[in-house]
């Protein structure tokens, strides 16, 4: 495969052949890959969907400008791919859900474009929907997904199905096999987190730690996984009451409850492996996401013996790179399609 | 037994013989009772413990005879009775908890007292704590389920066991026999929808109906009911999943969303119980709380195949009004003390 950030030419010398944007919620980040799918340059502008000024193509448009525009004097044309919510009802373009199981195929086959004031075509990827009796959507996890499966030593278990998690404020886990994501769940575990610890009285007696208490959160996820059928609804008030008790120190009281939160998620999620028997301790698993919290998440798993989760970094470079290769928007020197899993 | 409420003499005639105070964290309720526990005149006051003005005791006596004063002008050195966050760290004066099991008697041996600047005595109610490696406290609560025991009717099922649901910001769950309150828990309901709806982008898609949603409300819970695995934190997003794809109207939302976390608060309670070899469509159970919001957990309960589910109007005054009896604060005209519960 073509590994982005593998090798960083010179970005004065090196052909610019794409440009991608990561364009989600709260930020933008923008990739400039040479024709092999090198990183040249990357950028990251504080100008998510939300923070866009209302205004619709427009306001998108002067953003992707003022990220991007002299990327675009200097590359001349070169196709522009972007994922995430820039594709939503509230984004610059709506791209349609394509509906599970879904392979990078679909969503290069799905992709919706947009021209901008200066001419250049921009193609914007669709999320997934798992549809049923509760559906679930993604927006931007699908294309670090299939960043994710893209290196090698991962199709094997690919073949046999694997766990794809995604902390952060809305975590997903996918279930992907042969290439398609067959099902997904979405927990709000992070953005629950700060509602209680900001606007309940749970925050009241918290005070922040120095550092992270990993022993206090380990503790929160085993009750959690104690806990399953008592529910978070009571568990959380434990922290509350630990603390009252003098058994939870003030400090260590928001780690905990991170704990208790992400157990009651990996309850969740080893009830459905339960299901297909399945268990998270022989699961391949791959996690996707800032560091820290999949350092935690590493954590939480151990505790529910689960000891081979593994890290995938840049996993949303390459997924660009993956689907603007499938959709043939990137093309090597001599002409042929380069395509990251290759 | 003395049924406050009952009959209502003649204020102006009638001998006073107990102020009783609800001092919760947010409100302060105040009854003066005659001399057989029937309410003379009761009085509210928005002057919960977190709004008393920083000053420890010489505040809350201000706030004390601010509502009471004139009463005890009128009646002379009667006793008065207190329930609820008044007797905690943050209140007027602190009464250590009671340890369950516990029952009236316990309560009334736990009171603690505190002498007022004009010199009346003020007896304050303890709370109750379930120890164990996840402790439960309450406060106010206690003195409530005493009141909804002390009906006739209701007796036998007490003999047998029986679950005392307190709705509310903090919901309880109290599982009482033989006159003792043998363990109980806390949900944090009534805050997490609070803070889901006001803090997370749950909130964002909802509009306010026009009346209540009961369709909504009962489809939340059999969501809920059927996801007891798939977890609290999975199905909350379908409260958004379900509007992206026009099947959940936005002022449907949140009746929805309050179902959705009552449903996971009576997938707890249905756990606990089928742990006792009981369930809820035949356990003998009391609501204790607002009319509007225990009517929506009679809807719910019935969900769960429970029809049975009764409300009990007035246990906060019925229930002090039995512990001051306990305690020898009140007795009859003719001097013998008059048991709520007789």
């Amino acid at each position: 495969m073509t590994n982005p950030n593998r090798t960083v030419p010179d970005a004065a010398t090196a052909t610019p052949s794409l440009i991608a944007l990561d364009w989600g919620t709260t930020s933008l980040r923008a990739y400039l890959f040479d024709t092999r799918g090198a990183l040249l340059e990357t950028r990251s502008r504080a100008a998510g969907v939300m923070h866009v000024p209302a205004g619709g193509a427009h306001a998108f448009d002067a953003v992707f400008e003022g990220a991007c525009g002299d990327w675009l004097d200097r590359a001349g044309p070169v196709p522009v791919l972007a994922a995430g919510m820039v594709g939503s009802a509230q984004g610059w373009r709506e791209a349609p859900y394509v509906a599970v199981p879904a392979g990078a195929d679909a969503l290069a086959a799905g992709l919706v474009t947009v021209t901008t004031s200066r001419g250049a075509t921009v193609s914007i990827v669709p999320g997934v929907i798992a549809t049923g009796d509760l559906p679930d959507v993604m927006r931007g996890e699908e294309t670090q997904i299939f960043g994710a499966l893209a290196g090698d030593p991962l199709l094997d278990a690919d073949r046999s199905g694997m766990l794809i998690g995604l902390p952060g404020t809305h975590a997903k886990w996918a279930w992907v096999k042969d290439g398609l994501i067959e099902r997904f769940q979405t927990y709000m575990t992070g953005e629950l987190f700060a509602a209680l610890r900001d606007h309940t009285i749970l925050g009241r007696t918290m005070r922040t730690p120095v550092s992270p208490d990993r022993a206090a959160f380990v503790r929160g996820v085993s009750v959690a996984r104690g806990a399953q059928r008592t529910g978070l609804l009571a568990t959380i008030f434990s922290t509350r009451t630990l603390g009252l008790t003098d058994r939870l120190a003030a400090d260590a009281q928001g780690d905990y409850l991170s704990g208790l939160l992400i157990g009651h998620e990996l309850n969740a999620l080893a009830a459905m492996l339960g299901e297909r028997g399945a268990s998270l301790a022989n699961q391949p698993l791959l996690l996707i996401g800032d560091d820290g919290l999949c350092a935690r998440y590493v954590d939480a798993l151990q505790v529910f013996g689960c000891t081979h989760a593994r890290v995938v970094a840049h996993a949303t470079e390459r997924g660009l790179w993956r689907i603007a290769s499938r959709a043939g928007l990137v093309r090597a020197e001599d002409g042929t399609p380069v395509h990251a899993d290759q």
